[in-house]
């Protein structure tokens, strides 16, 4: 890809990111994952690039109108600039699909190899201690808490959560997705991660709920009823 | 004390409570910790409890206004609503003092043992993986990043970084609290959480740093100049 191509996508890039969990480090880390997912493949290089850059450019629309999905606002979107600035068609078509299904869709999944590789970097950063991260860092933007609390005061794991918090994110999503990718390079460095995740979930609600257990018992051993 | 005066303090601390690092959560964490670090000691435990309920309760003062110190307006906010409740004069000054000296303040530190457990059950809420959640999700809500890069475009680790960062939190205040509690107690609890603190902080620098050295020279040479 020609340097100048790629100030263009990244400068286009830069002006449509909206959250901080979806921000341009997060575009780069992407397009880093994918590059090194994509060595010794044969893979077309500036497809992949310009759909990594271009993959979020979405987000924006999405956060204001949850109803909309941003892999399909964002091919669209793709699509306009791609066609205005006059590049190829075929080209387009490539990018647009990338973008397309880069999202977890059972009826909309990626068919090329430089959409599932798009997929699976993608993924890949909601892997390990970077995803831990980033899903702690949404919370706090949402302020939804760390855990909640069962009817007799004890902390939920994650796994049964009636309400929304960090550790039912990770239960139902973080936990589940080492088995999700498409490429054996992205399923490999994913492998790498996880076991960072797995013991920050278990020291973090080791800490929490042992202090709660010892804690209550002797809270209710200094209150006279 | 009495359940009905627990119930009492709970009230106000519940109606006073800020933002979603310091919110009701953490006030039951530290009123647990505290318990904790107070066994087997001589401790006035009903000093200690109304203490540990309070200590946050100037916390949405100094969200507002920065200049003010959430442990001298909670210091006061708790000593007028203790008097209006007729407390005992000598348990006000008790419990005031342990507010006040809860915040590291190199001339206004905690004297008593319950003003010593109160700081130091306090700190404990920001060791092991639970410092390190706290911080991510404050992070995101006051929309920090992760990292920042040096100019070269490499990662900062934290240690010499110009801006906020949660690295630059965690090289700066996270790893540095480890030595400074006041009870033996408070310490050994601290201790027993650092490894996990320490591991994250490991792996997430890892995977970000490993991420963008090798994909920079990868993306380096796909660009024709």
């Amino acid at each position: 890809m020609k340097k100048e191509t790629y100030d263009l996508l990244e400068g286009y890039m830069l002006c449509s990111m909206a959250d901080s969990a979806h921000d341009a480090e997060h575009v780069y880390r992407v397009l880093y994952n994918a590059l090194q997912i994509a060595q010794g493949e044969s893979v077309d290089r500036d497809v992949l690039i310009a759909a990594c850059l271009l993959h979020d450019i979405g987000r924006k629309e999405q956060l204001e109108d949850p109803a909309k999905c941003h892999a399909q606002v964002g091919s669209q979107k793709a699509r306009a600039f791609l066609k205005g600035q006059s590049f190829d068609e075929a080209f387009i078509e490539q990018v647009c699909h990338c973008i397309e299904t880069h999202r977890f869709r059972k009826n909309n999944q990626p068919q090329t190899i430089e959409a599932k590789i798009l997929f699976d970097a993608d993924k890949l950063d909601v892997t390990g201690a970077l995803g831990i991260a980033r899903t702690l860092m949404y919370k706090g933007n949402i302020t939804e808490p760390i855990y909640t609390k069962n009817p007799d005061g004890s902390i939920c794991d994650g796994s049964g959560d009636a309400s929304a918090s960090f550790f039912r994110e990770y239960k139902f999503k973080l936990e589940k997705l080492y088995g999700r990718f498409y490429t054996d390079r992205g399923a490999a460095l994913a492998q790498e991660r996880k076991a960072a995740a797995e013991a920050f979930y278990e020291s973090l609600y080791r800490e929490v709920s042992r202090g709660y257990d010892a804690g209550k018992q002797l809270l209710d051993s200094q209150l006279e009823k």
